[in-house]
């Protein structure tokens, strides 16, 4: 328990303590935050409190504008920055419960904040996790009998996408003009985007640097994984089939990818770990593990629309649906050496379950459009259209209590003239 | 003419001046540099030098220990810098000439420094953009009457490459283990690359920032790009080729990428402008311009080898076999919205020309390893072997002098135990 109130159905209780950059409207400066209940601990206010081994002579880390450097530290730095907020913020613990100087200065509502990217991102990249999506996506454009290619159950496939245009959830994102080839007999034409699309993702973010030609082994994995965020990987469907051969997705993702802002960490995650998917084919050693790290995170899309009186859910789904694992994704990732450094973005892919309301983007619930979603009010969407606003939200639940990811949100713009 | 002695085959006579990263035994620190000649003047002790309207209020861009700030300026500060340097190293000019001091602080043999990379690097994209080699390869995997994809000559391919592997001339790189499927009727193989490659390309490094959502028209984009480095784009072709369906290239490329320490300026590369290839069908208008940005650059790869007398050249391309020019690609990055930040890297693609002999990767040169290449003393090669060293060079040249890039070499480590 924690001398902040914090409401029964609130993400973010003392269990949870995610971490975040924000900023005020009477202190531009943007600075590292943890959420509790309604308010935002502000790290800089406090940082002197944090005496353990590893953080006292590192303090500094918690006042910077990004997380990276924390990141960089490692577990052991981590898990002793949470044991320290969890005492200080426990309802026993008096050092900041009974500085009313100190609370006023280090206490913040989340209402008046700003939120922005926990991190600066060196290197973002997508993986293709989820073997339902694959499976649909597949079968919409190769057919059932093809619908997963030979590699899918090999490895985790993934791609490298552009870190630039992360943002953070709230910022707008702006409907595309690319090119389309919408008739296959015909050239290609220059136009406005048609089949805009969501995509519900998680992310996690990488802990310290490695080096170049230096694979992490798949049990060491856990010591880079720093917690996780979800993810809408915003997606022009008409822009990306024509580019896409033979390199993959381009300028069909690279047009926006919004994150919550909130990092749930993995030990908050902990509680919640859940047996892996079976795999068939067993995989390859160095991407075999046998501990459970699939988490039982509930996540669900709305549609939010001025002509509709309340958002409309429009899926629901789980993180536990993934094929592969994190450990695993980030053991592909650099098997060949390819290295990574603290506050890179690994993305899940779209998480798909298996029923028709747990698809995680509008090409797989309206099925390539010829299933259009009835939001009521005599509203419909086979894909996205201007103004129309996705939510996401995520979290876990037991015994009483939430450890959740808030919401990821963005709200589509029109067009530039063509 | 410089008060700096410069040999006429120097690629760094005055008309150059490229702008590099450099440390030194004496002073870890990293600081920026420009080539003359066989020294490096270090921009961090003249600073004061520069008081043109541009830069007299921002000099301390010259003292970062990466280009990005200066990148940032844009053209008219790209310009006023390059118009001083010119000047203070005139053999006419007595400030910089006649100042002993000044002198012994402000010069460093290039033979006595270290390189860095020259920018702290958010992205780095791959374009795929000499019709030669996106042919060959073409050829190669589909046969002669698909070799081209229908999208190809509409659009410059490219894809979203890995920041954090781009490394500086002289790095080794190593060998990478990882999945590959050398007989496609069973299952793949967890076994180290056998079909190391090169390749053979040129990159850009952009300028000012621009916002999410809004494109660099075609007419502007000559705004944005700063100068230009050589690339080796290392290649694990096994690994490649069975990872890379649907969503393209990732750790047969993202073990290492080397760029040349030197980045030379397009005032620098003006003169030796030449007319754009010809494009058919006719580019949209958002990729369409007139005035030539195709520049003669002479480039050779060598392969150096203990058994070997000396470097063999293995291939001589030149940069102005590119299809699309860097203007189009810029167009086109940022046409569906991606935002770019100062020192951002695009490349070319691999550079190809039509002779066999110009060929930019060994996969071409030996045609996929169908014709082993004769190195001499009974040395051949079809693909890169351990302890083989890449060695590329390229300059344009004319009136009797040379604007170079130097070199961009790396040489292969073995793999680590299986």
């Amino acid at each position: 328990m924690s001398f902040i109130n914090v409401s029964p159905d609130s993400h973010f209780p003392i269990q949870n303590l995610p971490y975040g950059v924000f900023s005020t409207p009477d202190n531009s400066q943007k600075r590292i935050g943890i959420a509790i209940g309604d308010q935002i601990l502000d790290l800089s206010a406090v940082k002197h409190l944090f005496d353990g081994p590893e953080l006292l002579n590192q303090q500094e880390v918690l006042d910077k504008d990004c997380l990276n450097d924390f990141m960089g530290l490692g577990r052991p730095a981590w898990q002793e920055v949470r044991e320290t907020l969890q005492r200080l913020l426990s309802i026993d613990e008096p050092i900041l419960r009974d500085n009313t100087k100190l609370r006023a200065k280090a206490f913040v509502p989340q209402s008046q904040a700003t939120m922005h990217l926990p991190s600066k991102i060196g290197d973002y990249t997508d993986f293709y996790s989820s073997k339902n999506h694959a499976y649909n996506v597949g079968c919409m454009f190769r057919g059932k009998e093809n619908a997963l290619m030979p590699n899918w159950t090999y490895l985790p496939v993934g791609y490298h996408g552009r870190a630039s245009s992360v943002v953070v959830s709230g910022t707008p994102i702006r409907r595309p003009n690319g090119q389309t080839c919408p008739d296959e007999s015909q050239p290609p034409v220059f136009t406005t985007c048609k089949l805009f699309d969501f995509e519900l993702e998680m992310a996690f973010f990488t802990g310290p640097a490695t080096k170049l030609g230096e694979p992490i082994p798949i049990d060491k994995t856990e010591d880079y994984i720093f917690g996780m965020v979800l993810m809408n990987d915003w997606s022009a469907r008409d822009i990306q089939k024509w580019e896409y051969v033979p390199l993959g997705p381009f300028l069909g993702k690279n047009l926006g990818t919004t994150i919550s802002p909130w990092v749930v960490t993995m030990d908050a995650l902990q509680p919640f770990k859940v047996p892996n998917a079976e795999q068939n084919p067993k995989p390859f050693p160095y991407l075999f593990h046998e501990d459970p790290f699939s988490f039982d995170i509930r996540l669900e899309v709305a549609l939010k629309y001025d002509g509709l009186q309340q958002p409309q859910t429009i899926c629901r789904s789980n993180f536990k649906y993934m094929y592969w694992t994190m450990k695993q994704q980030l053991a592909h990732h650099t098997i060949t050496g390819c290295n990574i450094n603290p506050g890179d973005l690994m993305a899940s892919g779209t998480i798909s379950g298996e029923t028709e309301d747990s698809y995680g983007s509008m090409l797989e619930l309206s099925w390539k459009g010829t299933k259009p979603l009835d939001l009521g009010n005599g509203i419909t969407r086979k894909f996205l259209q201007d103004g129309d606003e996705v939510i996401m939200t995520g979290y876990c639940e037991r015994d009483g209590y939430r450890v959740g990811f808030g919401t990821c949100t963005g709200k589509v713009i029109p067009a530039p003239p063509l």
